[in-house]
């Protein structure tokens, strides 16, 4: 933090912040009021190329500063270095709204689908909240990967495999796979009344085809999750400085970004890659 | 009830009693212990073409009389028509058991969607249960009907049909239509963090396409439900017994089904037939 506002009180200049998927929000619908201002019913700020209140886009994210409202500043904890916290602030809180909404938690089986930059964080964040984890991944050179970031077992999701072992064996499944893919051989793995959450978006993820009697049989819901609320970021960030839970990630200059998109696309990425926006 | 056994200590011959969806479970599982038979982790045993436990074919729902284990039989109340009884115990539940679990009460507003056979129990239930009751239907002549059932609201479902004035109104919404159609209009309509359920099966109904921003941007959840319990069935015909709710029936002989079922798909029920086995 380079500068602070008269009006400023709960930063000084050179704290540690960071700022996340959003700089605002309406802040008096009942949601922003509960703390949950990603779902804001009159609609957030998106960090960047979103509309902001004064009609100007936001510009956030690849920017060398930013000015933001100091409640939607959060603070990174001396134990978390600063490009470890780019991905904490929204891959890892993505996964750890809907790992607490659905209670992932010591007795709990979860099962992380796809293990990419989000998915990675959900394997360690919960593991750190005491549930068993189940990858299950389409990358056979990332099963030692998944075991090293807490995972019980590890299942290739390759066509025709076999999942009947798990057959209702998961509390809660958290799909972080980014593009379409054929859901319905998961939902029969959850536990009666459990939920699939799917957090994946983009084009082609748009639209999820799912069988209804695999969802009526044993009453499992499929869901959907955005990021996480401001107060919710930081306690997430804080848990993973006390759980030293962090990212995997690749420092790339700016000029590195064609390289990098093509390992993404690729799926040679381990696991993130961070922009040092001061780096030549 | 004709005859008892000897074993038989719930029940004396003369009682007023009924049979629904099923007729057996494994009584062990974690959902048989905790009541939810209908979601037995080794399969249930339905009332009418399922395969038994000793390896027949069951033949109940058509048959004159029908054999079943006394912890499978519901008792009618007085008050419940045996004839009434009949939709009770497969559609009434098919929508109690959803509304309970997503707690439809007062304060709580709920969506019906589609209202036939089950769709008008629904509006009945939510109404007795406290909710505030919206149908979404897509027969003009209806409206009438669904206001005479207790719902404050009706909208009409057709193509191009601007739902707006009900976004983010709902707290839970119950789908009744038993074939395939467009959900996405319907997801918008739920606050954050609600329900969509859907009930209806069937070979027309087998595939839901569920655009993955809507779910994502509220934290929605689409699910599905399947009847309900023995003991949640007898929670529900005593609960309409008390508060004298009773499905819309036509009574027909055997020789009328052909009739009736062309009345069914021409959306001409109202609504439900009754076939009485003794009338010729």
């Amino acid at each position: 933090m380079v500068a602070v506002g008269s009006s400023v009180s709960k930063f000084v200049i050179g704290a540690r912040v960071g700022v996340g998927t959003m700089v605002n929000s309406c802040r008096h619908c009942s949601e922003c009021e509960v703390g949950h201002e990603n779902y804001c019913l009159n609609g957030n700020t998106q960090t960047y190329a979103s509309k902001d209140r004064d009609g100007s886009i936001t510009q956030g994210g690849y920017s060398t500063f930013v000015v933001v409202d100091e409640d939607f500043v959060i603070n990174i904890p001396d134990a978390i270095d600063l490009a470890e916290a780019g991905p904490l602030l929204c891959a890892a809180i993505t996964v750890y709204s809907p790992l607490r909404r659905w209670s992932a938690s010591p007795g709990q089986k979860v099962a992380i689908v796809g293990m990419g930059g989000l998915g990675h964080l959900a394997v360690k964040l919960a593991t750190a909240l005491g549930a068993e984890v189940t990858v299950f991944t389409t990358s056979p050179d990332k099963v030692n990967d998944a075991k090293r970031f807490g995972a019980k077992d590890v299942v290739i999701n390759k066509e025709g495999a076999d999942f009947s072992k798990f057959n209702h064996a998961f509390d809660f499944a958290l799909d972080t796979v980014p593009y379409k893919h054929d859901l319905n051989p998961f939902i029969p793995l959850l536990k009666p009344d459990a939920t699939y959450c799917r957090v994946g978006v983009g084009k082609v993820a748009n639209s999820n085809e799912i069988g209804q009697m695999n969802l009526v049989l044993y009453r499992n819901s499929f869901a959907g999750s955005n990021t996480g609320g401001i107060r919710e970021t930081q306690d997430m960030i804080n848990f993973c400085a006390l759980n030293n839970i962090k990212p995997e990630i690749i420092k790339i200059p700016m000029n590195g970004i064609d390289n990098a998109w093509k390992n993404v696309i690729a799926k040679k990425v381990r696991y993130r890659y961070v922009i040092d926006i001061q780096a030549t």
